[in-house]
């Protein structure tokens, strides 16, 4: 299979397995060409990214906070104003603009988190008594009509409405070029750390376009090299050009000194995180089924942090002693916060199952049997090594948690 | 203090402590009325509540997944459909069309998830076998142009752009009047969780209009009593409409015998929920000064759970032992998902800092000085009893772990 037929592949097995699908998917004649809808595995999966990058961006940081803005700008800002991190080109080509009230003009969707992000520059500096370094981290929408150029496929990558994970940090000018070298060895690192190829992720060399610094970090997509995440360093020209516009002092401390601080920006598309961690972990195998033919097999091998549905319990009869087991057990990991889901009919074939959980990239199936009601006995079956495993039921919850634990 | 007047009060505390400003809020000119922009208490409040929603409504939900949808809706679609769950006027007259590509057409910003939710019905019907009951959950933006129309301030209860969390339950015929009003007492019960003077969430007696059942959660706001969820059963008609419209069997199953499910709606607001818990836990304390003068103090009560900063660490002095100190003891809290801050500058006044902190909402401070160098003892003060406490450097984390824990 060459590299371009993977797209279809996933494509397909998204829609398949209520991953994503195009908008529309009910009926054309309802969709919007360019928006995809989640289905209830793409959603977790956007659950699971969107958190890992707060927690590792906002949560886990001393330095950096949150917040979050309206998707909507003035027009006359959208208009004025250009955002730096796309190559020095203006965005407001590219608005939307969406007719409010009658006589209250025009708004505009934001097509890039950069003007409104910066905004809470000011109060968060006062918020935070000027003290340098600090973070500004938001994920929202963005509303972008140039997707609609596109000249391949590109799937949910560059649909007309995506979401920018967006951090900007302001430090103090001599500690600048550290905060750009580190912020960028770190995204890096975190984009491998959930990779079944880490060397699929590279960043490029570092380009210096009108006193901004910036690399990009980009995945091998199917139809070539493209770029998930931006990072970039500002200089001092943001805050200035601020300070000069609004006549007041924007400066940070560092120490005793006020120095203007410097804008080391990053911003990563959810929307292509996902689709490199669907491509990433998408693999199809050779196997021999029981009458000897040679058929393909589909799993998904997405991180065991990303997997939406971490765990299914099947039971191989359909008594009722055998489903209250499966529902206990459905409720011992919902109660440690792991998505699981129990299994109510009974298939006459177990290859039917996991070809469907590995196609789900399920990582665990628990298999209980009659000799369970009986001994406490068990199996786990692994998506990555399809190995069984027995084990007691009173250890399986903690042998699948230290599992999900380990990075 | 009179009750209208409390919404003043939070208006101005949610600015100076950054939870929430008005679009604008740098310089007017760039806002759109009727937006609102987070800052870093408001973000982190805003993820606990829709955290709290998702784990309720779907994590710990045996039978609810999630699903996500573009926000745009075609132009054909919203002038057609009407959202049944608004008393079953149209809510096309409200929608904000979007200019999209040339040639493109319109498309609309949809003004409730109810329609688009409703849409991911029959995939995942088939996705999980036809087996009854299932349910949707999601949680989006809507936007909603009436709100320009509103007769008092109402904050960012009713803006140009809010959070709808919904779920749409679907059950046997059987069981819907069972499960309308067990969805009915337990969302009353959740909302009432969180809450300082639990009374002040009440639900309205059960309507029937045009067939659809309907209730209303509701919160005694400032401005007098007003809706933050609505909970309906629809009937059947949803899906017979559906199944009319599509001419494809739309059926579940209830054991082995097919049926058209009821659905049973619950639409809350992000914002209405996040208002009633910033007014609940507004109070207002008078307490006599060092100088024996009254003065009142103000603190924001919120729930623990809710509390979006829920730890300070305050050296008392500023040695460079004691920072470091500090810091690990921010690490240890991170570590352990806590949302913490560590100051670093001393005030000469503690009183200062309590009354910024209680105005801020955080429920524990952490106070180090030199005697918890040498014995490791260091005292905490708890918001809501303004009492301290000795402990051990050793057991700080796991009591106030203790307290995030118990519901």
């Amino acid at each position: 299979m060459s590299r371009r037929d993977i797209l279809g592949r996933v494509v397909n097995l998204s829609r398949r397995h209520g991953y994503v699908y195009s908008s529309g998917h009910l009926r054309p004649s309802m969709g919007v060409k360019g928006c995809f809808d989640y289905g209830p595995l793409g959603v977790e999966l956007k659950r699971n990214l969107l958190n890992e990058w707060w927690s590792e961006m906002v949560s886990s940081q001393e330095h950096v906070v949150g917040v979050d803005n309206a998707t909507f700008q003035s027009s006359t800002v959208a208009q004025s104003s250009s955002s730096p991190g796309q190559n020095g080109t203006s965005t407001s080509q590219h608005n939307l603009s969406v007719r409010l009230h009658e006589g209250n003009g025009e708004a505009c969707l934001q097509s890039s988190l950069h003007d409104g992000l910066f905004s809470h520059y000011f109060n968060t500096l006062c918020l935070l008594n000027r003290r340098l370094p600090f973070g500004l981290a938001q994920v929202g929408p963005c509303f972008n009509r140039s997707s609609s150029s596109q000249e391949h496929d590109t799937f949910i990558f560059n649909g007309l409405q995506t979401s920018e994970m967006s951090m900007q940090f302001f430090s103090t000018p001599k500690t600048s070029n550290l905060s750009f070298n580190t912020w960028h060895r770190d995204r890096l690192s975190w984009w491998r750390k959930f990779a079944g190829i880490p060397s699929d992720f590279t960043a490029t060399d570092i380009k210096t376009t009108e006193h901004v610094q910036s690399t990009e970090i980009q995945y091998k997509f199917p139809w070539g090299v493209d770029t998930i995440e931006r990072i970039s360093n500002h200089g001092s020209v943001p805050v200035e050009q601020m300070q000069a516009s609004f006549k007041t002092d924007m400066q940070g401390k560092d120490g005793r000194k006020s120095v203007i601080p410097h804008m080391i920006e990053t911003t990563a598309s959810l929307e292509g995180g996902l689709l490199a961690y669907l491509v990433d972990g998408y693999q199809e195998k050779q196997r021999t089924d029981t009458r000897g033919q040679s058929v393909s097999r589909e799993i998904l091998r997405l991180h065991l942090r990303l997997a939406p549905l971490k765990v299914i319990v099947l039971p191989l009869r359909g008594t009722k002693e055998l489903r209250e087991l499966s529902d206990y057990l459905g409720k011992e990991f919902r109660k440690a916060g792991v998505n699981v889901r129990s299994i109510v009919e009974v298939s006459p074939s177990l290859e039917n199952y996991y070809t469907m959980f590995d196609e789900m990239g399920v990582p665990f199936t628990i298999l209980l049997n009659e000799n369970t009601l009986k001994t406490g006995i068990l199996r786990v079956r692994q998506r990555d090594t399809t190995l069984m495993q027995q084990l007691h039921i009173t250890e399986v919850r903690d042998m699948i948690l230290r599992h999900l634990e380990a990075d």
